[in-house]
């Protein structure tokens, strides 16, 4: 029996593994074969290029390859099919080791040290212990909950802050605009892991980093933004660093993606720039169960992990 | 009633909040006033300049600032009197944060994100997850097994070496000389917590690092020594960076300490050098339980957590 040809489509990174261990249970296609292309029942992307998918008549659904989804629903030429995402377990534990990698480089002097590499100087900087450092999680979904366990578990105090009330047991916890001051008052280290709402649009500005901690015995506050790029204002990050506002940032996102190449942030000796890689989708996790939603779907079954294009998530 | 006095005697980092914390709670001197000064009571000492103790007629108790007592130990000058070590729980904290910061930089390709920031590369890596990588720890004492949990809860597959059986839960335990090669044939990324003695002197020479799994999605092998300079061969690290055996190492500590300016170590690129601060002393921590400790023995109270002369630690 013919089974319909898998479309990959990505850009942004090299997509050869995804294409290898896809071509293991289906054909795999990079292109339609022309307008119309019969032969192509799903289809797995990631910013795709618009109108890839338009008129496609025998696609089945669609499977994203990030976590968000704004790529597909923003272009009005895919047809309307069934989303899935990935699983965001595999996701969380990928975004759980971003926060923790780079809250412990802050925490335990990595940029002051590799600057010490450099010069061959020999020198024991004074180290805090965690449990006197107080890491502050805005954004208390599935992600954010997952990095406070972890940081806890290391001995870090965690804040965490979000639109409407949450309890993470083990985190001190602030909610709405009434609580933001005191939650980044209480902070040293924040990570942005938020969702882009039009609440959340540019929440991190020159205002909100001013409200950090900075007399903390780690030289200053330390912003980390694996969350969206559209949450932050890059200028007043930058200013923010410059007046001693900010000491280090780590920043997986950014207003602009790619970031442009004349952003002082690239050069800037105190950021930490990742081309938004935080979690990261691992074709050798991800690709077995995805051919077999694909089978399970050509027998009838009900796909799972479905997007809800009315939320827009 | 007049205290007998505090000498706090350090040498490679800067004492400044020691000094601060202990004068809280008794007169400070960072030497002897002559040699026989009798108003020193207690002496608080990290690499000590030698005979800076010897003949102090007054002095009750030596308190080691690190981990390791060598430096008191190999000074014969030194008073037959009591020696009490930091507290290991707080310093198991601090080594377990170095192991997985650093763990988690090799697997997160730090050294490659900060090569491609200097380029303004916006690429993306392709990211294992960590349940495919195994990290194997030599060195199962409280350390290499508080460490070994971290990293089980951030989800790598965890391997154990000692030189006689361990078992710890989750880590998949190797034993003396028969259980090397299958431990590091089936470890990509090797963290050394060995403590230094005749049988570990040198362990870590290139025929190990041959031993270790280089195809493992990380682009080679990988080294991180926490535990003491002498377990290891810098030439034969340099040799393995340079002939592909290691991808990368991170190293806080060095045959000979300070690492010498000529060392080809602090220059490689694929280095990351930290000065033996794995495991920190956090004064805000440690000196509040040595004031208690100096003013409950002036009680006639016994001294806690006393170094065994004879077993060397």
């Amino acid at each position: 029996m013919d089974k319909g040809k898998v479309l990959l489509s990505v850009s942004g990174f090299n997509p050869q593994r995804w294409h290898e261990l896809l071509a293991a249970g289906r054909e795999v296609v990079t292109k339609p074969d022309g307008p119309g292309d019969p032969s192509i029942a799903y289809a797995v992307v990631w910013k795709q290029p618009p109108s890839i998918l338009a008129g496609l008549p025998n696609l089945k659904a669609i499977f994203s390859i990030g976590a968000g989804v704004d790529h597909i629903l923003a272009d009005p030429t895919v047809p309307d099919v069934p989303i899935v995402r990935v699983v965001a377990d595999n996701l969380a534990r990928h975004m759980t080791e971003y926060v923790v990698w780079r809250v412990l480089d802050h925490h335990r002097f990595g940029p002051s040290y590799q600057a010490q590499q450099k010069r061959k100087i020999w020198r024991e900087l004074p180290q805090r212990t965690a449990s006197d450092v107080s890491v502050g999680v805005m954004g208390l979904g599935s992600l954010g909950r997952d990095a406070a366990r972890a940081l806890l578990s290391l001995g870090f105090r965690v804040n965490g802050w979000s639109r409407s009330e949450r309890r993470v047991e083990g985190v001190t916890t602030f909610a709405g605009d009434a609580g933001l001051r005191p939650f980044l008052n209480a902070t040293d280290i924040l990570v942005v892991l938020l969702p882009l709402t039009e609440a959340t649009r540019g929440i991190v500005d020159y205002g909100l980093l001013k409200e950090l901690r900075k007399r903390n015995g780690l030289g200053g506050a330390v912003l980390i933004n694996a969350g969206r790029g559209r949450l932050q204002k890059d200028d007043d990050i930058l200013r923010a660093l410059d007046d001693g506002t900010l000491k280090e940032a780590s920043l997986d996102v950014f207003e602009v993606e790619p970031l442009p190449k004349t952003s002082p942030l690239w050069t800037h000796p105190r950021v930490f720039v990742t081309p938004h890689a935080a979690a990261t989708s691992d074709p050798d996790h991800l690709v077995a169960p995805m051919l077999a939603q694909m089978e399970a779907h050509d027998r009838g079954e009900p796909l799972r992990d479905l997007v809800d294009r009315q939320a827009g998530y």
